[in-house]
């Protein structure tokens, strides 16, 4: 029988971020950046932790920052041993609202790839 | 007030693809090469519609047709002018199922547009 139904799952797979109106503010990685300043409490153990630069971790706090209209991240530079770095009650919920938004999307695809079936 | 609300829309954003066993299947990319044999009749006239090569066409539905287990393109090698090549009817499905699951994306995405406003 030429056209026999082969069996092959299909898996719905894909990648979520955020923007606003000046381009991405958030996506997998820089919610990964937040969350090891929130354990660490410091911008440059995170950027450690995420094996980027110090001034590529800065850069990412910094776009964040001016692209919420409202600090995610506030530092203050320290003097023996570095800064310290906390998550403002905002970062928090922007935070928690990305693992919404990547749950309901889990969901939104496993629901999908039942579909997918030659 | 410190602590006053600033109006900044999210905008949920994505990508999705279709995984079998073996890895990616298809994305929006492979779609339009789908659709433009479609249209064409023509792997080398798609080819240069996506400004790809030939080669690079013609890995990338060799790969798909590999994958999904049953032929969605078959190409006939042609004398002067060059072969065809059509879509067959699992090829079409899959091209149907790919735009639905966009839809179904698209839809999903503007739901969670409206959540995240701080």
């Amino acid at each position: 029988m030429a056209n026999k139904t082969k069996e092959v799952v299909l898996k719905a797979k894909g990648r979520i971020w955020i923007e606003t109106s000046e381009g991405t503010l958030i996506g997998k990685g820089r919610v990964e950046l937040l969350e090891k300043i929130q354990t660490l409490g410091s911008i440059r153990q995170a950027a450690i932790a995420m094996k980027m630069s110090y001034r590529q971790a800065w850069q990412q706090i910094d776009e964040m920052n001016t692209d919420a209209k409202t600090p995610l991240v506030i530092s203050n530079r320290g003097g023996k041993g570095g800064g310290n770095a906390v998550i403002t009650e905002k970062g928090e919920r922007l935070i928690k609202a990305f693992h919404d938004f990547t749950n309901k999307f889990q969901q939104f695809l496993s629901k999908q790839s039942t579909v997918f079936i030659f």
